[in-house]
């Protein structure tokens, strides 16, 4: 079918609809200058760049609020544009369907931006358009502003929302898959019958947060659901991608810790009727593409100096739901009063392996897994995740001109050892992702 | 600026985002063969061609849920494809955005679909991405299916939906227009400020059906609010198009209906602070072009066929809110006891200007406002219009292979008399419309 070998690792490249494009750099970086987010133009020319060099996919981190729990003010998220402001990344998506033809699209979404039946129709619709090359990286905002600005009254409890969370997939499935029976669709031109009603079926759903008594609105898409993505490492993450998830995007801190995450998640698999081969893991890693030792090392300063800026200490206050500014964060850590902390302070500071660290180090070190090197040594080092059984990389460039960069130098070398696709599978995105 | 003079006419192309494609015609009639709606290239090319041809917009009509009020079943609606299934207009808004340069794009949504404070990020992203072309038609669903399927008990009263419209718009407003002030995106690359924290402020709505304490998500967007479309005619939907539209949308069965209609609304206008400028007013006309009369007789027979089709029936009993199947179609209305009607039949029945005719004729009526003719005809017929004072057309020409000899044959005919524009005005949707 292809001339690739099975061995090859997925590879997703990981962005924001924001300002400055992918995560993690800010947007003002020299690397980001040539690049406006709002500019069709540049998106498109960044899709047709992707699907030219093979990547299976376009994944977009999203979020629906502010990260404002630093200082509890949204200013430095404002000032630093931190995944701020945010374009709509199902927009995008349906913007980029016409210009390419076998790149895939992950977007992320999560509960509190629609209702599961109109947002039924609208994966349905970009399934139809892209034919069949639409992902949903299923989220759960932790970002209380997003909760609160969307109409409720304020923010669910962690294990609740993966609980409306699992009742949101399963309104939408029973939409996307169930409502519509194979062949309802007739479009019999001389009986002037479009669809058998016989075979379309009010999905009845009455649950504890949804009720859609009626029939989806969208006629059966390429792949009826989308590709399921989703992120959670946490237990109640882990059970729900064990339960739901096509892809899983994970952090693991090594090859050894991907190694284990994957056998935990082969026993929740298998617990839940399902195989190994009914998901891909695709690590998180950032890469940056350089020439020499020299370059090397300037690369990690820069990266070292972002990862411990404000604004990075603005982004893991929200995601760790504990504002940072108040504490002091360039004091080791064997000089704070840890006991006197709360729950999740006091853990992160715990889990330090170095009493003399700081809380910058530590905040430093969330951003600090990367590769940094010659195209051979990123190979050489992709190859270990690969060996480790991890499927695919979702991969941070961190900056657009790193990201055509490595397009250009890392690409071919993947390619040359087995470790990237040369050419598309046919059919649906899930076809592609799961090389069938 | 242009050549083209002030007095030409607006032209939008009535549509749907379902088979068929156009409205009000089966999907099945061999003028709609060679068109997919869900075919992305079939779309283009429409709208490509449409901007050939220098419309103003495409305006997607849209629906929410099923029309199943006839024999309270959808079974006619998923059988005859009665305006179902449906896609979202605003996501092929958006795949439509990069293959054209000056197309408007007014889709339909109505509040049942998602919260404002998403809704806003989707609409301002889709502005930035058509660079500032697109307008909302604002609808507030009279379908009970929409509202059940979405989260509601029931369908609200016609009254309290336009109350909660208008809040709907006021939300919008204050995310899109008063969140960010001018100037608040700074982009100051050398000290690394994305946007001033001082001139981005939190709306604090809090009102009767929603609530949204926090700031916008998006950066203002070239016409911050899109242009607003609205079209209902009842007294509530008059007084609501006064305070907010922008454009009109109206069915008048005559010019000189329409022109009390305008004077009717320049004096509600003038009530809000607004005047006859800040509006255009865009009358419903079906339009086919023939060759001969006896082309002309052979289509007015296939359309009042078409019209009093028990597909119209099915839509005509959603739209009016009441089950048609229940009451003998072909009985003279002399003949039925109207007396014991409930309200909305027997206003129907006793708006009948002969009592000879039977309730099929009624429904038939409602859609027969057309122009059959030679395109010197249909400038004829525009003209009448011109001169009534109404600023453009929102036409239907219910079948594709009729929409493309309108483009061939009948614009150059309006163009060379002045009644529809050679060029596009510079600027956005909102410039263009407004003849600026």
């Amino acid at each position: 079918m292809t001339e690739t070998q099975r061995g090859d690792l997925r590879f997703c490249l990981y962005t924001c609809f924001a300002p400055g494009g992918p995560l993690g750099t800010p947007w003002n970086h020299p690397g980001n200058k040539g690049f406006d987010y709002l500019n069709l133009d540049h998106q498109t020319k960044l899709a047709q760049a992707l699907e030219a060099a093979r990547f299976d996919a376009i994944f977009w981190a999203d979020f629906s609020g502010v990260h404002d729990t630093y200082k509890s003010s949204p200013a430095t998220a404002i000032r630093d544009a931190v995944a701020f402001p945010l374009g709509d990344p199902l927009v995008l998506t349906a913007a980029l369907a016409g210009a390419t033809e076998n790149l895939g699209f992950a977007f992320s979404a999560n509960m509190t931006q629609q209702h599961p039946y109109s947002f039924a129709r609208r994966v349905a619709t970009l399934d139809h358009l892209t034919r069949g090359r639409v992902a949903w990286n299923i989220v759960t905002s932790y970002q209380p502003s997003a909760w609160r600005n969307s109409g409720f009254d304020d923010m669910e409890g962690h294990a609740k929302r993966y609980v409306r969370a699992q009742e949101y997939v399963d309104v939408l499935r029973k939409l996307l898959v169930d409502s519509w029976e194979d062949g309802a669709v007739v479009r019999d031109i001389d009986r002037g019958i479009y669809a058998d009603p016989a075979r379309v079926h009010p999905i009845a759903h009455d649950g504890e947060f949804y009720r859609v008594p009626g029939i989806g609105l969208t006629e059966p898409s390429p792949q009826r659901m989308p590709v399921t993505f989703q992120a959670g490492s946490s237990n109640d993450g882990r059970e729900f991608s064990a339960r739901n998830a096509e892809a899983m995007f994970i952090g693991t801190n090594s090859p050894q810790d991907a190694q284990t995450l994957i056998s935990d998640m082969t026993g929740r698999l298998s617990a839940n009727g399902r195989s190994r081969e009914d998901i891909v893991f695709l690590q998180y890693m950032a890469v940056h593409v350089v020439s020499t030792e020299e370059e090397a090392k300037r690369k990690h300063e820069e990266l070292d100096e972002q990862a411990g800026s404000e604004a990075a200490i603005a982004f893991a206050s929200s995601t760790m739901g504990t504002d940072l500014s108040q504490i002091d964060l360039d004091k080791p850590l064997a000089e704070h009063n840890t006991d006197s902390m709360q729950g999740i302070l006091k853990g992160f500071a715990e889990s330090a392996e170095d009493k003399s660290w700081t809380f910058r180090d530590m905040v430093r070190k969330i951003g600090s897994d990367r590769i940094v090197g010659t195209p051979e040594h990123i190979a050489d080092e992709l190859q270990k995740w690969s060996d480790a059984g991890v499927d695919g990389i979702n991969i941070n460039t961190q900056d657009v001109e790193n990201t055509y960069t490595f397009l250009e130098h890392a690409v071919p070398v993947l390619q040359q050892r087995g470790l990237m696709q040369r050419e598309y599978r046919n059919g649906t995105l899930r076809d592609k992702l799961f090389r069938r």
